[in-house]
């Protein structure tokens, strides 16, 4: 009973502090999802300590992001992400090898070992497709080349960073088996392939199925089943369970009711998602960053962080106009909770240190904060690139 | 990783076997939530053991049951209720104490303690007011006379199987304080009383406080706050969270956007409560109830359970036309999670045996299934009456 009261009281407390911040900057004309950050970094132990990570609010920030790339997943199709498939893939490529890189070499400077330096490495090659995701959808540029292109370029990128998170893992046990890398290569590439060719291809051939005479009167229910299923699959393989709920939308979006389905998912996302965000602010530990040898290496980390990412996405969209290629690069800087997350495995691997964790979890939160802002702009500027004709099409 | 992946399996296997066993009971014309109970029965640890209770998917089976007494406080009016205050009064005393003693007086036949004694009374005290509201809901009877006695005697049971809870407690500890006693009740008093009157009092004041240019755009993200806020007040004060949430629709209820909040509060409920339905069905543990002495004392004490609370909540109701008050007698009979949340605190203050522990559970499923299937009966029967003039108005 205390335990549930207690549990209650962080979930309360995490809401309504992500909603104020949600509200307040929608008031100052600056993006929600920064606010509700904030409102995280505000209660967190950061500052006022009212709120604890702890496992229930951590899970329900996990469905809140899984949820919110369900959602982005229902809005896209197939067809479109294909389109734009090649680009996509330079700039995923791209935009881990030059991250990976700097990370690797930052962590050498540091004069960490090779496990170290992977797992450095590794959280800066993260991209947390979420925040973009939220940010441009607000913005509705989800559905843009440029959007498209990132979608893709996210999957890519998931799909690289497992692998490198498992060399990591491998280097810190001692050992790397390339049987076993190879293995979780082949399992990803056919978990999607096979995921998303077979599972749009018979909803596109039966697009009631999930819905009665056949199942459920709507294919809300459905739909949540699929997402739970195919992101516990992800999670399982070594791939982010979003990858998964993201698959399952695109599955799910094939079905007739589609629109039924996108009221009813919006409020049950609504709930979930302010935890996500608000989680990500209160992972800050500002006790961690102290002193200013911490500082500065976590300023060099973050413009390393971002200069990498940004570059790397960059070169790999080479193909785009301009305008799009600096859209998609920009967008693929937030580092957000996958940075917290690899930190957190490289930590729990002996690999890396209690500060350095800090200053991996500060660039992650600076570069997540740093990107919404400058949104709106980009996409203004890449509009007028958009609307012409597709040159990969 | 490993356990993210863990959980989204589990959320998975529970929500795809409660939605199967709810199809399945609506082809068969019979009470979906049962259909919900018995899939988690199935997936459990009693029949296939792929779903095994943990505490990330206690607290959706918790915030399940928080929602729907939400929706039913937020259809629910404070002058409906209060008009049936007397009756619901004597519904929730006398529905309190015959099953109490007929608890106790089994324990002390059985040669337990005082204080297991008293823990079994409890057990028995205990109702479900979530499984009847959702059953009532579904036949659209909630708002029917017998509806609000229903409701309003379980908000007084709750208080008095606090009291009782208090009690049995004390007596395993060791000590019994009247004092404590005498405060819990007062900030059960004054948490409800204070509540209600300020809450609707100022809502209905200022219809539109929660929403544009107040707070939020919807009432919907506010209504969500309140109710975790008053839910983990109500949990610390040692009521059920469902009473807090139960009173915080009811607040919420009175704002103009009323219908907005319960059109984006229904898909966010269709989410969360199969699991509180499922979890229900997988607490039953049949090897704790193999042996044929404990299968006998399972169904005496069943009997025993459904004749005493229907009797006396059949007694407390006298003043209500007869098909009335045999709806309400019914309509308390559920235990369901409450009585088998009483009988995990017997356990861990060590008042009750294992043995007994599993008859408890077995007890609280039985009387949840029980009575779904006899309601439409019960609210045809009762329904003339209702639609006659009100004789406490």
């Amino acid at each position: 009973m205390e335990h549930l009261a207690e549990i209650l009281t962080q979930l309360f407390v995490l809401l309504l502090a992500t909603k104020v911040g949600d509200e307040l900057f929608k008031r100052l004309h600056q993006p929600p999802l920064v606010g509700e950050i904030l409102g995280g970094v505000l209660v967190g132990p950061a500052v006022l300590g009212w709120y604890t990570v702890n496992p229930e609010t951590t899970l329900f920030a996990e469905i809140g992001v899984v949820l919110l790339l369900f959602q982005v997943g229902v809005e896209t199709r197939l067809a479109d992400l294909l389109r734009v498939g090649g680009t996509a893939a330079g700039v995923g490529a791209m935009g881990v090898l030059i991250p990976f890189g700097a990370g690797f070499g930052i962590g050498w400077l540091l004069g960490l070992d090779a496990a170290g330096s992977v797992f450095l490495g590794a959280a800066l090659t993260a991209t947390s497709v979420g925040i973009t995701s939220r940010a441009l959808g607000a913005l509705g540029a989800l559905a843009t080349r440029p959007g498209r292109v990132i979608l893709g370029a996210a999957i890519i990128d998931d799909v690289l960073a497992m692998l490198i998170l498992a060399v990591a893992v491998g280097l810190a046990g001692g050992e790397v088996s390339v049987g076993r890398i190879g293995l979780l290569l082949v399992m990803a590439a056919a978990f999607i392939g096979i995921t998303v060719l077979a599972g749009t291809g018979i909803l596109r051939r039966h697009r009631s199925l999930l819905t009665v005479p056949h199942f459920a009167e709507t294919p809300f229910l459905p739909g949540m089943i699929l997402m739970l299923g195919l992101a516990a699959l992800a999670a399982w393989i070594g791939l982010a369970a979003i990858i998964g709920a993201f698959l399952a939308g695109m599955v799910v979006g094939e079905s007739a009711e589609r629109n039924a389905l996108e009221e009813e998912v919006a409020p049950v996302a609504a709930f979930f998602t302010p935890f996500f965000f608000g989680s990500i602010g209160a992972q800050i530990d500002l006790a961690g960053l102290a002193s200013f040898s911490t500082l500065g290496l976590l300023a060099a980390v973050t413009v390393v962080a971002v200069a990498a990412k940004f570059l790397g996405a960059l070169g790999g969209g080479w193909s785009l106009p301009r305008a799009e290629a600096v859209l998609v690069g920009w967008g693929m800087v937030p580092r957000g909770e996958v940075g917290i997350v690899v930190a957190g495995l490289g930590i729990t691997a002996g690999a890396i240190s209690g500060s350095l964790y800090s200053v991996v979890v500060g660039m992650a939160v600076a570069t997540t904060l740093l990107v919404p802002p400058l949104l709106p702009r980009l996409v203004r500027g890449a509009a007028p690139v958009t609307a012409e004709a597709d040159p990969e099409h």
